[in-house]
């Protein structure tokens, strides 16, 4: 069986960081390799880009250099982990990946999304093959969000910016079906756990039967 | 008169710093305010993505990400200091702008022109009105920029690097020859100042017919 890119999205406080490690248990339960990574990061080039993007004191980054920024952070991650480990075979799983950018880069400040699509060609070459969106209401997710320490300066934004992430990533799940599975993450984290469990045995039982 | 963006370009230890002080005092002496800064870098923003790409120890880092970031410093630059100094009316004399892009991580790397011609196109929309490009042979830039400090990462490049970035620097001078003054910087500090500064004097003097 071939390896494959499998992400993590949704909006702040989803519950995608909480999900990774059942994903993750889930794959290796079925005797896959996985290497985990996330964004932006991933790589030691990667995570000070992030600890530079993500300060809450750099407020005056304009949106240009911040997209700019996470495909700096996301071309060092494809090719110094994600590339290698495609052809290796293993599997990736990573919390947060291009469609973060067009949810938050895109939808939430507003750069045009050819923008985002004509550098995802050529710095980040690597589509996903499977995406699971945690979806929920924002005022759940960042009542979740705010119970953890401080806020990142993505994470300072308004509510309004948070609508027009979220409905960013709904479009692109409705627009590529295939790749993408919603799940409903409103609910209590055995539920979502569990519906992110349910869809990995499928889309693996899928693979098997593909590769 | 409306403000100006001059720039200074040239390969490793061509003299552009050096040549800086006397560009701007001569701006000065003509009466006309000038905001100096340099590439990548000029903004606190800025800065720290320099200390990022320069760092020696980030060895590994690839071309994409290095072209992304370059212009990621530049976007902030353009935007916090370039537009709103030429919004006023000074003029902006820099270090090093996009044309670096182009001989550095065009010519030297190998990045599409194109790619670099369509960043340039929305993450700094503003082009240069004089560009003095000082130019000299490589191993004589780089036995001067050899008396200096530690070297930085793209410093440590080989020979044949830098000749390519000498040639996209000329092949960039010869294809806008009424922005580009091609100076030849392999003659004594004095003489290449001197060579700046009528430059500067006779660019002033048409300015100022012009508006
Ligand atoms: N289904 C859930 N119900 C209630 N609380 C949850 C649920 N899932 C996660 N949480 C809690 O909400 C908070 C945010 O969860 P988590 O860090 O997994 O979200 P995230 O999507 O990774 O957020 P971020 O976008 O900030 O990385 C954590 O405190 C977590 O324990
Ligand atoms: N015309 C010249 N003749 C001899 N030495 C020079 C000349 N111009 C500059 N130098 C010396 O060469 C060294 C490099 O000059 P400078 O730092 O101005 O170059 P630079 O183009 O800014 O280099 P870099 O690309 O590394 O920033 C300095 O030590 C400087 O004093
Ligand atoms: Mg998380
Ligand atoms: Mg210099």
């Amino acid at each position: 069986m071939n390896g494959r890119l499998v992400t993590l999205e949704g909006g702040e406080g989803a519950g995608k960081s909480t999900v990774l490690a059942a994903v993750r248990e889930r794959l290796e339960h079925h005797g896959i390799d996985v290497d985990v990574t996330r964004e932006p990061g991933g790589t030691a080039f990667g995570e000070a880009v992030r600890a530079l993007v993500l300060d809450p004191a750099r407020h005056g980054i304009c949106a240009e250099s911040e997209l700019l920024l996470m495909f700096a952070a996301r071309a060092q991650l494809v090719r110094e982990r994600i590339q290698p480990a495609l052809a290796a075979g293993r599997w990736v799983l990573s919390d947060r990946y291009t469609d973060a950018s067009y949810a938050y880069q895109g939808g939430g400040r507003g750069q045009p999304l050819e923008r985002i699509a004509e550098l995802e060609r050529w710095a980040a070459p690597v589509a996903p093959d499977l995406t699971l969106l945690l979806d929920l209401p924002v005022e759940q997710g960042l009542a979740r969000a705010g119970t953890r320490g401080e806020a990142d300066r993505i994470e300072r934004e308004g509510g309004d910016f948070f609508e027009r992430v979220r409905a960013a990533y709904r479009a692109r799940a409705a627009a590529e079906p295939r790749r993408f599975r919603v799940i409903d993450a409103s609910r209590a984290v055995e539920e979502v756990r569990a519906a992110a469990i349910a869809e990995i045995d499928r889309y693996v039982a899928a693979a098997r039967e593909g590769a």
